[in-house]
């Protein structure tokens, strides 16, 4: 897959991002797409706080709505492109999943010290597990934009 | 909460665990179970093949559901009975879920080397995130049975 390609399927995640967490406010702004073969198999944000489901992280949705459209519980082949670095369930989900290769755009680090404040949630965000799919950062000042939205919206930053 | 409840609970989800991979055969021998207040909220065992989704693990189901029961993505003061330690996703999703403490029965390594002969997925089992909830593990030997169960079965040790 060329550069462009991956490029364009990282800012149908980013964009998936802003829906979630600036426009529809389903949950933080994240974004996840599932492509395979060149095809999109599922393209979800975080819904979260709409689903009331901790869960229903952007990866986790797009993984299950690849699943259901495919009726497999593998995606062997499949390539994730999340807006944010996956957290550990995440990472775990698409190494269940059998995916075989991740690009992400945001970091953890360029959230500030938003998770820093929420020592509950310390030990995810600073203890990956060994990542050895050896995920690839992409288009970071892309995803870095939506971030700053949502950081600054009137009730933002929550996720 | 006292020792003989704690062990009452995990009698449960070791109890779904069988249903689970023995009975119902809806995916492997997992089960979780949660409690708030001496209340179970939620009693579910893996659904992975029968649901057709990598996520859904006895703990992420039992999550879900839990939070389906009290509309919440939130469940602060819940204890979790896995009947096997939590893989990463299932641990880190007991954290976004404000989980406070975890129990579990079986651990990894008493699946001999199942999972060894998985490249895919060694670096789950082995690299667990930093376990800032220190899960503790209990009724171990009544666990071990339901493996063992499973793994005997023709066409078991599917997970």
């Amino acid at each position: 897959m060329s550069r462009e390609r991956d490029e364009a399927f990282m800012r149908l995640a980013i964009a998936r991002a802003r829906r979630a967490g600036v426009v529809d406010r389903s949950g933080g702004p994240f974004g996840a797409v599932i492509v395979r073969g060149g095809e999109v198999l599922a393209d979800e944000g975080n819904t979260v706080t709409r689903d009331r489901d901790p869960t229903a992280h952007a990866e986790v949705n797009a993984i299950r709505a690849a699943c259901r459209r495919l009726g497999t519980h593998e995606l062997a082949g499949a390539t994730l492109y999340a807006s944010s670095e996956c957290c550990p369930m995440c990472y775990a989900a698409a190494r269940w999943a059998r995916i075989g290769k991740i690009f992400y755009a945001a970091a953890w680090t360029d959230y500030g010290d938003l998770f820093d404040d929420l020592d509950i949630h310390a030990d995810i965000v600073r203890s990956h597990p060994e990542r050895r799919l050896a995920p690839e950062r992409i288009l970071a000042d892309e995803a870095r934009v939506v971030w700053e939205e949502f950081r600054l919206l009137p009730g933002g930053a929550r996720y």
